[in-house]
Formats: structure tokens, sequence, C-alpha cells
């Protein structure tokens, strides 16, 4: 993430919980976390932790809640990719430069370090020593929510539609579906959870779920546009592989200029959503931009 | 189940608890849902879940906090079976008499479908709506021992050893390493949930919990000798097929009178851990003495 010192930290205290909560290298059995950690260390832009503390921040919160909770959303956020790269849905031999996890440690163990991600990741969001300071129906009620995003109605449901679209004609309202699924429930879910675990107010909580759902949709279509004109090495994958794949994008929907309206709108609107708040949410404000304007 | 009424009664109180929680067939998008419920609905026997309610009965717990435990645990118990038949593991067609998940909805679906339960299950876990006349703090102790059952140090590290091992030399220790992880945690959970929610006492769950290992221990070295000697009518699926996969099992290792012996000592110890009960514990007695006599 090419940003200020204050992003930069996050990245690193994030990743030094993220090491600290997951089993080390040579805990029995070792493949299955050296695999969790190849994938949690394989150069993630931490874009979902760093929305969550930001969140927080804009509110108030205190830094090792959301730190935690931060970890657990890269922790999810890892799981769906090593699933989605896996020889029976997108098969995906690169990703971030790398290779990705079933290339390297096999599918059963790509599959198997999927699932146990998942599942730490609700560990930590169920152990209340986790989130000093918080109320235990608060703690509760982060876990739900994130539970709730990234199931059958939510993440999930999105990675099927978008699998079974695959070659289809282009629809709308069936990317939409995709995009918003996919992607954006998690992200809306990533500054809610933030904003929650931070103590916001009930006007808070809505003004930041409008702007999460803005720069979630708006990360998907950038995504969308890169994988069109992105430079693959930065990208660290090859451009074009949706195309290839003759995936729905947004571009290949509306076109490359109303593709790249659309992202332009929504930021502007994740921007307004922030209104209510002075230069405490400026971190959120440079997140939208970041996102709107990225080039990997 | 060869049983009484109660555990007759237990196992359709589940199997409507499941119903109403999980999405209908045609809920978008449908195919997930379909293969969800397909696998949910495909003839297990439900014994976490008459595990969890009869340990809450033997305690006096109110059945509707421990019913919803209950069908979370089946939906874990069933991601847990549709990810170990995939090609990628243990590669099997056939379970319970039925096409694995896999062969009846493809290898993408069957991925996402036990993702999707997994994600439910926690879902329902941390829903205090579920979980009515329970303390929050209850709520979340459960919630959080199931996530910690069931993780890389739990169910999925036994997963990750009965894979590696396969075609190596019979070693004990590992074979317990396997058996009491892959799953001896979860039995042992959802044992120790049902009494939680029940409201247990400490001494209570100290003896529901050594009852629960050795059962957990029973169940599976039963289902290594049913593996050999079982009738395929029966069990549902072609006895010997862990021989044909040369996996390491409780005969194999230690030969078919001494792995007997074992799981009838099992049984012993579990029926001595509930001496501290009367007759309330009668239903819990039953189930060690079911799950030493089961013949599929």
């Amino acid at each position: 993430m090419p940003f200020s010192d204050y992003f930069k930290a996050i990245h690193t205290e994030v990743d030094a919980t993220l090491d600290r909560l997951i089993p080390g290298d040579e805990t029995y059995p070792p493949s299955i976390h050296q695999s969790m950690r190849y994938s949690l260390f394989a150069g993630g832009k931490r874009l979902r932790p760093m929305l969550a503390v930001a969140a927080s921040d804009a509110v108030g919160g205190s830094r090792t809640p959301v730190l935690c909770f931060a970890a657990a959303l890269e922790m999810i956020h890892t799981y769906t990719l090593i699933h989605d790269d896996l020889p029976a849905l997108d098969d995906d031999d690169i990703r971030r430069g790398q290779m990705t996890n079933h290339m390297k440690f096999g599918e059963s163990t790509a599959i198997l370090a999927g699932d146990g991600l998942l599942t730490m990741a609700f560990e930590i969001l169920t152990d209340t020593a986790f989130f000093p300071g918080v109320a235990v129906t608060t703690i509760l009620a982060v876990a739900n929510e994130t539970a709730s995003a990234i199931g059958s109605l939510g993440t999930i449901g999105g990675q099927v539609v978008d699998i079974e679209y695959e070659s289809a004609v282009a629809d709308l309202a069936v990317l939409e579906y995709i995009h918003t699924h996919k992607t954006g429930k998690l992200i809306t879910a990533s500054v809610r959870g933030g904003a929650i675990l931070g103590d916001a107010d009930d006007d808070q909580v809505s003004a930041l779920t409008v702007y999460g759902k803005h720069v979630g949709l708006a990360f998907q279509i950038i995504d969308d546009i890169l994988d069109i004109e992105g430079d693959w090495r930065k990208l660290g994958k090859t451009p074009g592989s949706d195309i290839k794949k003759e995936k729905m994008t947004y571009p290949s929907v509306v076109g490359m200029e109303a593709a790249r309206k659309r992202a332009t709108e929504l930021t502007d609107s994740a921007l307004e959503a922030l209104e209510m708040f002075d230069d405490e949410a400026d971190h959120l404000r440079d997140l939208a931009k970041y996102i709107a304007a990225r080039t990997f």
C-alpha cells in the first residue's frame, strides 16, 4: 500500500498479531500450519484490517480489540483466496507473484488450510481474552455479523454465482450480486465490526455502513479494470485471467468508460457518507481514495 | 439408530431444527443450499446431537438451546464429511448409501457447501436468539470451545495426519493422535457443550468430559472394526475402504482382538465416569452401549 506511516504501522501491527495468533511452523501437524502461514504472509495488502482499524479509530476505539478482529478478517479473506484458487474453482497457479497454496502444498493441504483459517478466525472472534474492555454482547454481535457476511447468503453465495455464470451472457444484476456478495459483504463487515468494537453510536455505524458498501463495490470494479489494464509485475498475476475464464466483469458488461465512472461515483458517495465525521475519519477518506486510484 | 423413543424424538427434533435453520432449496443461489441440505439429510445417525442433548438432559438443561447447538454440531460434522470425501482427500464416491456431495453436485459446489455449513454453524453458535435463557458468556464459551475442538489443533489436525500417514508403517501413537483429534475432539465438545449449556456444575462437566473422551475413542475403534467386518448394506459404503487406501486402523496396528478389548475397556470407563449421576444419565449410558455394540 503506497501509504502514510499510519497504514504502515497498522500493517506491521496486524502482521505481528497474526504471527502471534497462528501456531508456529513447527507446531504439530507442521504441514497445515506452514500452509496456513504461507498464504497469510504471502504479501496481502491487509485492506480489510486497515478498514477495521481506521473505522475503530474514527470513533475513538482502543487498538487491541480491533487488531484481533482485523487478524480474524485477514484469516477469513485468506481462506477464501485459498479455496477460490483451487483447481475445482478458479484454478489459479499464481497469486501475489507466488505459487498458490495448492501448488505449493498440494490440494488436500490447501483445502484443510482454508478450513483451518476459517475455523481459527471464529476461535479468535469468540475469545473474550482478545477483546479486553469490550462488552460480551458486543463481541458476540461482531462474531455473528461476521459469520453472516461470509456464509451462503454472503461471500460464499457470491462465489457460487461467480462460478456458475462463467461463460454466461452479461447481466448487470447478476454481476452486482456477485460483487456485493463475493467481496462487498466482508468489506462492509470489516468497517462495521471495527466501528462496533470501538463503541460507535448508531448514527456512526449507519454512516460507516454506507461508506463500507460503497468502497466495497468500488474496490471490486477497480479489480475488474485492473484485470484488463493492470501491470502484471505490480498485480503479481497475469492480467486478463478473468477474460480468459470468460468471467463477467464490470467493464465487460457496461464498458470501460462506464465502469470508471461508476467507481468514481461510488468513491464520492463513500466520502459523502463520512460527512458527520471531522478529521478523525481522514484515514478512512485516504482508504477510499486509495481504493479508487490503486494500480495493483 | 436402533433406539428408544427418546432418541427417535431427538432425531426428529434435530432434523426439524436443521430444516428451520438452513435456507430452503430455492433460496438464491439454490445450488449451494441444495448441496448443503443434500448432505445434511443424507441419513446421518445424529450421534453428536444425541450426545449433546442427552448430556444437557443429564444435568437438567432446557431443550431449545441444546437443540440449536446440536444442529450446529451436525452442520460441522457434515462439513467435515463433505471435505473428507473430496477427490483430493479420501476420494469417496459413496457415503451412507448415496452419492457423496461432489459426485452429486460437482467439486466446486461441494467445497463451498462444506465452507457454507461450517460458517453457518458459527452463525448459529453466536446468535443469542437461539439460546434463550443462557448467559451470554456461556454462549460465547461454548462457541469458542467448539471452534477450538475443530481447528488445526483438533479435527483438522487429525485429518491432516490421517492423510499424511496413508501407506505409512503402523504406529499406535500416531493412530491415537488421529483418532482423538479427527473424531474425538468434536464428540467430547458435543458432550461438554450440551452440559455447559444445561448449566452443569464443574464436577458434572469434568465427569462428562471423561465420558466424552472415552466414547469418542471407542466410537472410532468400532468404526475401524466395522470397516473390516461390517455389512456394506448396513454401512452404506464398501467395507475395506480404509484397507484399500492403506490407512492405519486400530485393528491393523494392534490386531482385531486387542481392538475389541480396547473398545470394551473404553466403554466401561465411560460408564464409570457417570457414577455421580443417577438415572438422569441413563440416556448417556445407552449411547455408550450403543456405540460399543453398533453394527453400522
